[in-house]
């Protein structure tokens, strides 16, 4: 028998999305997201929910794009920070040692340090209450050569991503074991 | 210098998340998710895409409501043949050895075997491309006894969530090493 918990947003696992835009004086930006996901295979397109008193939300409206940058476990010092401080005080990229660099093809700047990122055209823009979601068209995905797997996409046993396992436990962690093939295992089944 | 990839949608980690819809016929189902994620706290919503063809995108415009249903590792075989099979050729519940329970609260059915589950009346429906996204306010969390910590929420230990290493490995992982506090290792920077 399941015990009623109430209205709580949790899930597992929940992914550390850091957001990448410039703000109006030209100061580049990054912020933690978790409230985030692919939403859509074609277009490809990715969701990602900021409240509307962050520095983030002004410049991805002012903007219409941004940066979504995904961090390897040893950069969680990083990742956490930037979901602590606020691009209106502190000029995160400086403080945290993370090196900005302008996207060729949108203005929003990515973080080098990370092992790859998405450039994201903003489509559109839904106020669902707390947060707002902008769902952006993802134009390309540019990653570091020596995290690419043997048909040249980010293999995530080299990525290795932080796993956020949600306000419940307040912690980070990193992947584990290989459990299965996907679209392969379940066949045992039929 | 970083490479360019294309557009692809990849992000590290995915979810594994198992939604649950009745069939016009009343036919308890189940789909496996990986586009989708938490996308307000207040009110608590959560996001969801589904291709227009699937027997629950059906079910969700008829009925209004789903369950999301977050599996375990040991579940990662029923997980994936969530994935494969068609709600609208087989019972997949029966098939799976899985057992449906109707919901209390909303016109959808929960995976009784697995951790946790979500249940959610549809809030929003967006039709991006080839994805349609639903956005369900969260009513209630509902979970087995052994897996709350002990402020009484669901614990990513005891869960054991499956990760999806996206179609980019196309293989699924277990959790791995807590590799920090949230909110509070990156507070070394400030």
């Amino acid at each position: 028998m399941k015990k009623s918990i109430g209205a709580k947003t949790i899930i597992h696992p929940l992914p550390v999305l850091i957001v990448g835009t410039y703000n109006p004086n030209g100061q580049p930006n990054i912020m933690a997201v978790s409230w985030g996901g692919i939403c859509c295979s074609q277009p490809p397109c990715i969701a990602i929910s900021i409240r509307e008193v962050t520095q983030t939300y002004q410049n991805i409206v002012d903007k219409k794009c941004f940066t979504v940058n995904i961090p390897s476990e040893k950069h969680v010092v990083e990742a956490d920070y930037a979901g602590i401080a606020s691009g209106r005080d502190e000029n995160k990229f400086e403080k945290a040692g993370l090196t900005a660099i302008k996207s060729e093809i949108i203005d929003a700047p990515y973080v080098d340090e990370f092992p790859y990122f998405l450039e994201c055209k903003l489509m559109l823009t839904t106020n669902i209450g707390l947060h707002t979601q902008f769902i952006g068209e993802i134009l390309d995905l540019k990653a570091d050569g020596d995290v690419l797997n043997d048909k040249g996409k980010p293999d995530i046993k080299k990525v290795r991503p932080i796993i956020y396992g949600s306000f419940s436990n307040s912690t980070y962690f990193g992947i584990g074991e290989e459990i299965g093939e996907a679209f392969s295992i379940g066949k045992k089944i039929e």
